[in-house]
């Protein structure tokens, strides 16, 4: 008789998106007239670089011709991509070898498939409000799970407590939702306490493009240590808008090796590499070609400008909440800005408020754990001309 | 501390395709002069179909522009992608609704994660000699695995054993690397066996393109009962040589159910949704314009053609070993022939004699489980004019 994985039973039902599509949905209904402005979800709005579409467009008519069509890649990635991506990284002050990079389809993919590389008597440490796959991909192997609280009082930061003894720790910087990113000296406490505990930092850098302060580490492994207690996902998503192209990559450093229940030291590097060999074909060359190209001279320059585009939306949302007078977090090194809901409101009370009086979709903090209560996410992704209106809007509300 | 999976320390290393290009790499450099037909490796060589490339062409461009630009799709793909893919099982004779289509970057993704439904008390049943991803994926989680034979007495086919009781078994057919194909009264002996033994059947019909005759099935659920035991996995990779495009697909029916250990009955097709939406982005839009296009009209067409031509390969080949009087299995249905090494050679040995004698390199059998050894798998993807010449040497091939 087989036995499905009953872990699965355990894992709440999110009803946030759904709960926000219903909502909208009476409210456009009810008034199909007021304009509604989108400030919800993390999804990039700017169309595909220039040179990004040059590249993939070229790729798809080498697929076409016998002479340059390419069947199975390599699993990890095409050296080409491995190349621009250890570039990359050289330019923000890393040196990796090329073997300790793998290419993936994104980042939420390799996030949820690391959790394969450990055993299940591990202890987990996440941050409340984070990014939930964190949490579901270990109650899928029904782990122990502890919480570290962002609060106003850590500006949202959570530090190590070294009475917590944790194995894995998950670390999100800048953070989703709440925009907030690790300094140096931050970061270098997370990786200490890790390597105190032989604990392994699993470090989400999906948002690192929109630090453009060069004290402000975009990488762990600005930190010394870092690979000796760190891996690194990063994605195309946010950096070149590839949320519907798909490609990420994944930093497993050749020196990062730990014991099993066995007593066996193994390199989880190899163990990735056996991991995505035996459950994962590859990104497809197009794409890959693409990836390339946006990490070129002219691509990545192309991409700054999407970017820069998007920060001025934060700065004007960070602008209205300063006149305001609304507490926030984000915005400077995130494409979120992290309000507290005025007047000791709720989330989902602000988010029917913005949504009823305003017309403005923002998210509710609280759909992001307990401690996001009482705050609400605001996306920069949309136009300028949509941001500009509801923060007008805004500036003009007279709760 | 943190620990590892010590599981990946049980993996076996697969030194087969590492051993074969080691070889094939010492003997190119003994004989520069000599043309070297590659037989060994199940990837296409053709290039994609015109309306593939035109469909996703114009899909990069889409990405180019503000107006049509697409950021997160489904992560089960999209509806046009499921709509296709349900009018071509409809052609060949099955129903589906689109909600038990699952769109992913390939079979082996799909075939490893599903992994993450079941519980790790499971016995796990698996043909040998098969493609080594069902066993692997199953040691990385500690799970009893038991192996069924192929042999020629079975015709590589192993059928159900009353006394075996497994919960999980894994189909390939037509089968990697026998080539061998189940009849529509050997499957409904599995599904009974299924159904009688609560067990779930992992088919994996990879294949199943090649199957051309209508009375032999390209799809499990053409077996009354099966959506009641079996997930199917598919792809695109050899119906429309997608092996470096990336996009599969996975069929659990709405009315699969299963208990959990706490005695919970669980829909397989929710946890996959859940599966999927936590650890997958779904796949990039440009690449499910190119599926939904292989299986329009003009494409089936045109990927037909592509796969009328490796036929002709296989039928070359077969013509060969009828000839020689070799003993040899799949071909018809399969783009594999997997035949019986003469003069009762080992694997190895008649893979060095066909390398180091007639510079054509095959896949040694008993990279494929035990019951392999004594057989070499050679591929029909490669052009008519090299598997011409290569069954020319063949043929007077003196040993």
């Amino acid at each position: 008789m087989a036995l499905v994985n009953g872990n699965f039973a355990k894992l709440k039902e999110s009803y946030l998106f759904s709960d926000i599509a219903a909502r909208v949905k009476a409210f456009t209904e009810a008034h199909p007239d007021k304009k509604l402005i989108k400030m919800g979800i993390g999804d990039v709005t700017l169309p595909l670089a220039p040179s990004v579409v040059e590249a993939m467009t070229k790729a798809v008519q080498e697929m076409g011709h016998k002479e340059t069509f390419r069947g199975y890649g390599p699993e990890q990635g095409y050296e080409f991509l491995h190349e621009a991506i250890a570039k990359y990284y050289a330019r923000h002050g890393v040196e990796l070898e090329t073997k300790e990079i793998f290419v993936s389809d994104g980042a939420k993919s390799d996030c949820g498939n690391i959790t394969d590389l450990f055993d299940d008597s591990n202890v987990i440490l996440v941050p409340d409000p984070v990014y939930p796959v964190y949490v579901d991909t270990n109650v899928m192997r029904d782990r122990k799970i502890l919480y570290m609280n962002g609060t106003p009082e850590n500006d949202f930061l959570p530090m190590p407590d070294p009475a917590v003894k944790a194995d894995i720790i998950y670390l999100c910087s800048p953070n989703n939702p709440t925009g907030a990113a690790y300094n140096k000296e931050q970061l270098k406490a997370w990786v200490d306490y890790a390597l105190k505990n032989d604990a392994i930092i699993l470090y989400d850098a999906a948002y690192e493009a929109f630090i453009t302060n060069p004290e402000m580490p975009r990488s762990i492994y600005t930190i010394p240590g870092a690979k000796d207690c760190a891996i690194e996902f990063c994605s195309f998503s946010k950096t070149a808008g590839f949320t519907g192209t798909r490609c990420g990559y994944t930093v497993v450093p050749l020196q990062l090796t730990r014991k099993s229940p066995e007593g066996n030291e193994m390199s989880l590097n190899k163990m990735w590499l056996r991991r995505q060999t035996t459950k994962f074909n590859g990104v497809n060359y197009i794409v890959q070609r693409g990836a390339e190209a946006a990490m070129s001279p002219v691509g990545e320059k192309e991409c700054g400008d999407m970017l820069a585009y998007y920060r001025e939306n934060a700065r004007m949302m960070m602008e209205t909440f300063d006149k305001k007078g609304y507490k926030y977090y984000g915005g400077v090194y995130s494409p979120y800005v992290w309000v507290k809901c005025p007047n000791g409101m709720g989330s989902w009370e602000y988010f029917d408020h913005l949504l009823n009086d305003l017309a403005i979709v923002g998210t509710p903090g609280a759909g992001f754990g307990t401690m996001g209560e009482g705050y609400l996410r605001l996306s920069a992704f949309g136009t300028h001309e949509g941001t500009k209106e509801a923060m007008e809007r805004i500036e003009k509300d007279n709760i």
